[in-house]
C-alpha cells in the first residue's frame, strides 16, 4: 500500500496544514453535479408494475411509497394515517473508521470525499463508507480501500465497537448501516485522499459548519469512553450510580413506548402515493414533491468526477427542508445528563428510539399557529443556561440534497425551570455514560441524537 | 385485591404442596378444546381481498403470507427464495413477572394458565401475560390482574428488566413481547390461580416435562444475575475479562452477520402462497398444510373453559413438526461458556440474532440423507462431556398446537474436540456473564436460546 503518494502514518511529518490540503482535494476532486428530471435520468426510471423510481440493475436504492399508522404525536391517542414516499435501501452499508494510537494520543484515519449531495462538495468521511455493492464490485468501479481493516481478521485490528445504527426514519424505511470502530497497531500510511487527524483535531473541525459529515459523527458516536480526550461536559466519572436513573430504567421508558405506541408500516408502489387524491404528492416538472412545500422533494443529478468510484453517474436524491436537532444538557450532581426523547418515525425498525430533546423541520416554525415541539425556546433562549455548540451540519450527501440541519447543544444550570420541571411523556435525562453504554447497541438513538452525542463529547468543553 | 380466596405472600404457610395445588387447578380450570374447520372458525374468516386468515375485529393476529429471500444457509452464498403462511401480530404485548424477595430468596408469583394449544391444558404462566388488547379490553373479558405493577408508576416496584424479545422467527414476522421483571416490597397475596413460588422451586419445576410455559421461561431469563442463585453451571464472578472474547468481539459476530447475510422480507397475501402451484403449500380439507408433512399445519379450535378471560373462543392455531433446541457449555478457566450461533429465520426483524447451538425440527433427522445440524451429534453424545439438561417443553399454548421442543444442554469436558474445535462461520463461545449483559437488551438472543438460558442459570448444577 506504501507509495510515494502516501502520507507517513500519524503525526504525519511535512503535512501541509489542514485546510490547505482541503483545498487540494477539492481542486483535485473536481465535479459538477447537473441536475436532471428524473423521467430522464440516465440508469434509473419508474417502474411500470409499480411506479417505484428503481435503478436498471435493481439494486442500490429505490424511491417507494410508506403508508404509516400511528397513534404517536396524535395528543387524543387515535392513530392518524397518511403515504409518503420513502427511500428503500435493504442493503446494510458499512461506515468504519481505523484509529491508531500514538504518543497518547487517538488518531483517526479520515477520507476527503466528494458526495453530489453537498452543498460544499467534499467533507470529511469514515476510514470506509461502503454499501456492500461496493465490497462486491456491483459500482465496476475501485476496491474500496481499508476494508482489509473492517472484514476477516482485519489484520489484527481490534474492533472498539461494531452495530447497526439507524438513519433518518422520516425519508429512510428500516434504513442501518454498520458501524465499526477498529484500533490497529500497524503503521498505516494515508492513501491520497486520507488523513490521520487527532480527535482533538477533529473536535475542532466540528465545530465549523459542513465538514464532518453524517457518516463520520454517526460512526464517531461509538467510540468507546477509553479512547475520548476528558473534556468539559464530556464524560466524567459516570459510572451507573452517579445517575439521574438506573440504565434499566433508562431502558424501560423506551420499551414502554415501543410498547405502548402503534406504528404499522406498508410499504407501497409510489405510483399509489403520487396519484392519490387525498394524498399532497405529485410528479412535479422534474421530480416529486407537494403543493404545501413541506417536508421534502425528490430530485435527479448527474454527476461528473475524477475521485469517486466510477468517473459519471446518476441518481436521484431527496432534498428536505431545513431541520433543528437539539440537546438540552444539564450537571446533576457533577454529573453530566442529556435530555432524550423516545420517538416514533415513519420508517423506524422497531417502532422507536431515542432522539434529541428538539427535532423538527425549522421551516414553519414561524407560522402563526404553528405547532411548538416541547423544549424548543429553552434550546433557542435558556434563561439560565449557556449554548456549548451551534453549527449547521450535513445529512448524508450520497442520498440528500443540500440537507441542512443546525445542531445545537444548550448546557442548562439547575436554576433553569426546564432544568427540573417535571418531564412529559417520552423524556428522560440520561447521563453521558449510559448514553455511551447504549451507543454500544444499535437502535437505541437516532442519527439526529447520535450526531449531537459526537458534538457534545468530542467538540465541547 | 386481598379477599378470603387468596394466598398470603410468600412463603405461603399453610399453602398446600404445588403438585396439590396444581391438580386443583387443572379440575379447577376445566375446558374442552374441540378441532374446527378454519372455514367454520367462528369470528374468522379468509379475507376476501388477500386469502389472509383473519378476525371478525381485524385484531388479534392473522395468518398471512410471507416471501423470503436469503443467502443464509445457502453454502454458496447464492441467495434462495421460498413463500410460507406466517401469523402477523404487529401488537407487542406483555410478559411480565413480579418478584418479592423474602429472608433472602427471592420469589416469583406465577399463575396457572390454561392455553388451547398445550398438550395438558394448565401451565405455569408470568404473572401478567397479555397483549395491548387485553389491556385495552378487546377482549371484552375480565381486566387482566396485577397490570398495575407493570405499568405507570408501578406501585414503587422497581425494574429490574424491561425489552422488548422476539419469538419463532419460522412462524412469526417480526413479533416481539416486552419482558418485564419487576421487584416489589409490598407485601401482595396470590389471587385464586396464582402462586409465590421460590427461584429454587421454578428450577425443579424446569427440570419436568411441559409445567412452566414459553413465556415464563423467556421472561425469566430476564433475571438480572444478582437475584438468581449461585449454583454449578450458573454465572460464577465472571466479569468481562474472564471470558474468551470481549463483549464487543461477541456483538460483532452479530453485526458481521446481520451485515453479511441478505434478507429480504415481503408480505403476502395468503392466497398467493396457498394457490402457487410452484409452492407446496395448500388448503387441506381443514386447515393448511404441505403435502411432505414438513413445517407446520394450522388448524382451529373452539375453546370452552371457565377460567379464562371469556369463556367460549375460537382461533386458528399453527402445529408444527416436534424441535429441538440445544447448547453445548463449557468451562474455560473456570468460568462457564455457552455457544451460540447467528441465525437467520423467515421472520426475524432485524436480519439475525444468536440462538443456540443446535436449533432444528426432529421429524426427518434419521431419513437417509438428512442434513445433520453442525455439532448435532456431539449434543446427543458427547466423547466427553454430560447432560446437564434434557427436557421437554412446550412452546406458547395460545398460538401453537402442541408444539413441542426437546430442550438439551450438554456440559462438554475441555478433552471433547468440539470444546476446542476451530468454529464455523456464525458460532461463538459467549460467556453466560456476557449472555446475561446481553440479555438486558432486545432482539439479542432469540426465543429458543432464551429458554435454554433460563433453564441453564436456574435448573441446572
Amino acid at each position: 500500500m506504501a507509495s510515494s503518494s502516501t502520507a507517513p502514518t500519524p503525526p504525519a511529518a511535512g503535512d501541509v496544514p489542514f485546510d490547505q490540503w482541503l483545498d487540494e482535494q477539492r481542486r483535485g476532486q473536481h465535479h459538477t453535479v447537473r441536475r436532471v428530471p428524473l423521467q430522464a435520468l440516465p440508469g434509473w426510471h419508474f417502474s411500470r408494475d409499480t411506479g417505484d423510481l428503481v435503478h436498471s440493475s435493481g439494486r442500490f436504492f429505490s424511491v417507494s411509497g410508506l403508508r404509516v399508522t400511528t397513534d404517536y404525536g396524535t395528543g387524543e391517542g387515535r392513530p392518524h394515517s397518511w403515504t409518503q414516499p420513502v427511500i428503500v435501501q435493504r442493503e446494510v452499508g458499512v461506515l468504519g473508521v481505523l484509529l491508531k494510537e500514538h504518543r497518547g494520543e487517538v488518531y483517526c484515519l479520515l477520507q476527503a470525499k466528494m458526495e453530489p449531495g453537498n452543498l460544499n462538495g467534499v467533507q470529511m468521511s469514515p476510514t470506509v463508507q461502503a454499501t456492500r455493492s461496493n465490497y462486491t464490485g456491483v459500482h465496476r468501479g475501485r476496491r474500496v480501500p481499508y476494508t482489509e481493516y473492517f472484514t476477516g481478521d482485519r489484520r489484527g485490528a481490534r474492533v472498539l465497537a461494531d452495530s447497526l445504527q439507524s438513519e433518518q426514519g422520516w425519508w429512510f424505511l428500516h434504513k442501518r448501516n454498520r458501524n465499526v470502530v477498529v484500533m490497529t497497531d500497524e503503521d498505516v500510511p494515508a492513501l491520497d485522499g486520507f488523513r490521520w487527524l487527532s480527535l482533538r483535531q477533529i473536535g475542532a473541525l466540528l465545530r465549523r459548519d459542513h465538514l464532518m459529515n453524517m457518516d463520520s459523527r454517526t460512526v464517531l458516536s461509538a467510540l468507546p469512553p477509553q479512547v475520548l480526550p476528558c473534556r468539559g461536559t464530556g464524560p466524567g466519572p459516570a459510572g451507573e450510580d452517579d445517575a439521574l436513573c438506573s440504565l434499566t430504567e433508562v431502558l424501560s421508558v423506551l420499551a414502554d413506548a415501543r410498547f405502548r405506541y402503534e406504528l404499522s408500516q406498508e410499504q407501497l408502489p409510489l405510483r399509489e402515493v403520487l396519484e392519490s387524491s387525498a394524498g399532497p404528492w405529485r410528479r412535479t416538472g422534474d421530480g416529486i414533491g407537494r403543493d404545501d412545500g413541506r417536508h421534502f422533494t425528490v430530485l435527479g443529478v448527474t454527476v461528473e468526477a475524477q475521485a469517486r468510484e466510477v468517473a459519471r453517474w446518476s441518481q436521484p436524491l431527496l432534498a428536505p427542508v431545513a431541520g433543528l436537532a437539539g440537546l438540552l444538557v444539564r450537571r446533576v450532581g457533577g454529573v453530566p445528563h442529556v435530555l432524550l426523547r423516545a420517538r416514533v418515525e415513519a420508517g423506524t425498525l422497531n417502532v422507536a428510539e431515542f432522539g434529541p430533546t428538539v427535532q423538527c423541520s425549522t421551516r414553519h416554525l414561524s407560522e402563526r399557529g404553528a405547532h411548538r415541539p416541547e423544549f424548543l425556546d429553552t434550546l433557542l433562549a435558556p434563561r439560565a443556561g449557556r449554548v456549548v455548540f451551534d453549527t449547521e451540519q450535513s445529512e448524508e450527501g450520497g442520498r440528500f440534497h443540500h440537507a441542512l440541519t443546525r445542531n445545537r447543544i444548550v448546557e442548562l444550570e439547575e436554576t433553569d425551570e426546564a432544568a427540573v420541571r417535571a418531564l412529559p411523556p417520552d423524556f428522560c435525562w440520561v447521563s453521558v455514560a449510559q448514553v455511551q453504554a447504549l451507543l454500544r447497541h444499535g437502535n437505541y438513538l437516532n442519527v439526529q441524537a447520535r450526531c449531537l452525542m459526537t458534538a457534545l463529547t468530542l467538540a465541547t468543553g
